[in-house]
């Protein structure tokens, strides 16, 4: 029944050894079916390499199990409440990535420092605050899917498909689970880049006029990047 | 009729993933026919594995597509600029490489710190300063060429064949587009030394004499490493 | 007689390159036979591409070789040490990765900053305290084994499967030698994260009941990570 | 009449690529016929990929080309003088590989910082003084022969198989140009672990009585480690 998405899915998460972002099983990434019903995501503590389709569980929006043998995994409900939030994105992607984590773990924001973010997201990554006690020991995945939610208060998740979480690591998001990927690919590219900037020169910078510039000459109303009519 | 310009241009851009230059479809080579008057350059957003020499864009000094059917780069501009005013160079290579980014981040130079970057270029290679906002909202490419011309006012482009341009990347040059990427090659090689250099030591620093000796026994009058008389 | 254990041995040896753990020689892995009487090992100075499973070493607990032409590693005794004191362990493996190594040489825990490090290990993995002039000369190996279990007076070695030898390298354990190093990957993982964590935030810090729900989802009795039951 | 010696030259300057210590053709390798008095060498500006034992060149004490109808590498002067001066040894390594030729630039030691680096090298690995211009301007090449013999007035070649030239790369040699080769790895491991170990803690510093231990129990009259019997 849910063939097509669980191969999806199933490609989705190979796509993260291919492009060096995870080690042994530490990531995870799903779609949500068209009608925003069935979530498809990776198995818990299964290797990408070993993984096929049926491996893939689906779930719905209770975590109900719909088709699959394997448990899901763990962090099921932090995608749950972002598919629930952010209604217009189809597939999330959780990474380790080794970059990136670090400035979850520094507690920081990869902040706009060029254009090379700026042509992928329209301002700083942002890192969430860090889940309270009580948050961790009641309903932990929950509620890290919840304090995402929270720190895009004021932001649009539209425009800035990723987040890290502070203490953990990063999740990001897109029109598809590739696309969720491939946004993750940019983010530690990203975070490398930044984190060599700030150790050549911590008062680096982007003037705003250059981030709106490059941003919305891919992603603009009058988009001229690519082979796209717009 | 550009068929081996093209076929030139589509190997050059291969070889940007061959050297690691690049992530997605980020960066671009371009190579000028031999009578000055016509640009093959990257078709805007495709990637470089499917690239063939039928996607490449060929474009006049107006920037009006002459055989092609895809859309050029959205850098063309850039290009057109830069062969107008350097005019002994055939080929253009545009990167975002990591370490040589996070000095145009920084804002700094990539200085001459040893005789590996002597062997290759004349001095530091230079950052340009920021666009003005101005610059950035009226014809952002042909500015962005601009910059990288007024700062070479007061540098040699034949023996410096290379420049970061300040919160963005990479452009180098050569005799023909296989140079510009090899050069573009070296930069960010040096770049990544010249980063681990500064923090081992801030105030390193190469003498005057031994980057003349370097440079000059490989591109001097008298030079003596190769197999080439001169 | 030791036909598994030889094979094992070797097979765990050879994933060291696998994962990029070592250079050269620069490691060995030995596993101890079920009723702990047994141990086989690397031999010393040979090459990883190589080792066949008869080049494997066994001895008994006073080094005496039982199987095997060639002499065993010179760190033998150090593996007897371990194994004699935490006696639940049937794996270990030495490296000197570079970042685990890079702490060990600055005397540094690779202290617990993440949900990563949470995941594998319950709390820094502790740096021990240099030798003395005396035990390094007067029965060096076996007293780098006493000084690492000296440290283990104030851990856990069943919930902390690693440690750092000051100036020296990494020693990780586990149930048999390939669980010893999947851990060391993950030592190495966590070093080169820790490393760039603080040099982006020298502050950074995991609250304590971060640490115990991450430990405790995938180790504890009431564990819901992966696909066992428990 | 000298196949055999440009063979095992051009196998390694081919290890050189396998080992990722030369970018192009930046690196060169040598080795003296056992009677002392011919050295095969790598030619000026060849790529490694293209080499064959027919391109080495074979010079005798003064530079004269005995065999061969290429020009031997512009640094031939600097392997000769370091033949003579150091006359056990019988091959010679040249590079500019990353992280050692950072230090370089640095103008920094790599100083012994842990057992990693004393299974090797029996103390810091110097870095020699700047040529001044007079000795850059007349006979360069000879003249950086001579820099590093002076800087071997103090220290003994036999131990401590390596050297950085100031702003300039690295040398290696030993008993063939096979194990000169294995040295130039290690060096640019050690630079890197120290480059990391000294970021962590710019204090480090290894015990002389764990240096003692590590060199000798490998290098020493009743040295243990590996399968020969010494």
């Amino acid at each position: 029944m849910f063939n097509k998405l669980k191969e999806d899915v199933c490609n989705a998460n190979k796509l993260l050894l291919k492009y060096n972002l995870v080690l042994f099983n530490w990531g995870n990434v799903s779609q949500i079916s068209k009608d925003g019903k069935y979530i498809a995501i990776k198995p818990s503590g299964v290797d990408y390499e070993k993984l096929t389709p049926d491996d893939i569980v689906v779930v719905d929006m209770n975590e109900k199990i719909i088709e699959g043998k394997l448990k899901p995994s763990v962090d099921t409900k932090i995608h749950i409440e972002l598919y629930k939030a952010f209604s217009e994105i189809k597939g999330i992607c959780h990474t380790h990535s080794n970059f990136a984590t670090s400035f979850a773990q520094a507690g920081k924001d990869i902040s706009v420092l060029g254009t090379t973010h700026a042509d992928y997201f329209y301002g700083d990554i942002p890192c969430t605050r860090a889940l309270t006690k009580k948050e961790v020991e009641n309903d932990y995945e929950k509620n890290t899917g919840k304090v995402i939610i929270e720190t895009f208060n004021s932001f649009d998740y539209k425009t800035l498909q990723g987040v890290l979480v502070k203490h953990h690591g990063v999740f990001t998001w897109g029109q598809d689970s590739k696309k969720a990927i491939l946004n993750a690919v940019a983010v530690e590219e990203l975070a490398k880049m930044n984190y060599r900037t700030l150790l050549l020169n911590p008062n680096s910078k982007l003037p705003k006029y250059i981030l709106d510039k490059h941003y919305k000459r891919i992603h603009g109303d009058n988009a001229y990047y690519g082979q796209g009519g717009k």
